[in-house]
């Protein structure tokens, strides 16, 4: 974490994350440095504004040679507190849940499922990807023994209140769900939903007013 | 669309989208009526907010009864030109996209998959959900002739940026990709990425800070 932390605006933190994907894509493609117009053009911000929120992570960068994207990731992480691998549990394993087992991409990211969680007794026992699915009557157990924290809620829709609701008193305290529907969650429990019809309504309404999207740069960074 | 359209705030009309989510959720459950501090509640908002923002569509609900739900939807819908189902094509029948295929739920929310494409000459004429996969091959004349504007990309990551030029110059100008890399797009093609990896790494900085999350109420509505 810099020496600045606690001093760093909101605005500077929310915009850090956003500065991650363009990062790792960089990292993917080989990319070794980057100039602030360079990747302030990509993140769609004032490259002013990218040299500011930048220079709150110490002295990265040269001038004339650009920043090292490995070292600019590595700060940023530090910053946004995930220089270590997030611990995951992952509850369903239907047609999305096995599509994040098989992807290796979330370890990359800083990601790792260690625990993958199914009612179904043919999949329970199976491996997917690399992970072993576990009878999710043993959900709480392993949480707490692995004391775990973040989870991603792949379930039907039918089975997601009382699914979220067992994670948080098992101790989770952020959960992604796929399932749209808002879950009235305790207090110390954060959700997000990823609403893929909320998204594409904001989308085509935007799309339809033929206006810039400034809707878009939150959750579901927009290209 | 009300009268009162073009007059209505930004703010308002990026409310009435948080407020379709909620009250889809209440039809599902058979709720016929709602109040104004129930709704409130539900979508995390101030009572005398949502009062006005709902004032915008002209006359609803009763005092003392509440709103009727459908009737709420239908007007937000209309305001949001969202009344008639979007035609949607679907590229990449994996993991993700079979799980959307499969479930009634988009359908439900006003969004109607009519073309499903992938280049797996295995997959190509099967049915998945309802819908026969066809050659990607053929997605130029099929978007042209059904006259879609919107698409849903789920194919891997190295395929997107490529599928989604084709599909912007076949004249697609919305898509929603689950692929999370930018994708450097003509600017009258709008693209949002749904990015699990950016959500859960916000998700857990603010768990972690142990503060109200105001980065949430975009596009991953929280609950």
């Amino acid at each position: 974490m810099s020496k600045a932390s606690g001093q760093i605006p909101r605005e500077t933190i929310d915009r850090l994350f956003s500065y991650m994907r363009p990062l790792l894509c960089m990292v993917a493609d080989g990319t070794a440095t980057v100039s602030s117009r360079e990747l302030a053009e990509t993140c769609g911000v004032n490259p002013a504004v990218l040299r500011k929120d930048l220079s709150y992570l110490g002295k990265l960068g040269k001038r004339g040679v650009g920043y090292p994207v490995g070292e600019l990731i590595a700060a940023i992480r530090g910053e946004l507190r995930l220089d270590c691998a997030v611990a995951v549990a992952l509850v369903g394993v239907g047609n999305i849940g096995r599509a994040l087992l098989e992807q290796p991409r979330l370890e990359f990211e800083g990601f790792r499922i260690v625990a993958a969680f199914d009612n179904d007794p043919k999949k329970i026992g199976t491996t997917v990807g690399q992970t072993v699915v576990e009878d999710v009557e043993d959900l709480e157990a392993r949480i707490s023994s692995e004391g775990l924290e973040l989870a991603i809620l792949t379930v039907h829709e039918a089975a997601a209140t009382d699914m979220a609701r067992r994670l948080g008193n098992a101790g989770i305290t952020s959960i992604v769900s796929f399932a749209p529907c808002r879950l009235v969650m305790p207090g110390d429990v954060k959700m997000t939903c990823l609403d893929l019809s909320l998204v594409m309504a904001r989308l085509v309404y935007s799309s339809r007013l033929g206006g810039s999207n400034p809707t878009l740069h939150r959750n579901g960074e927009s290209g």
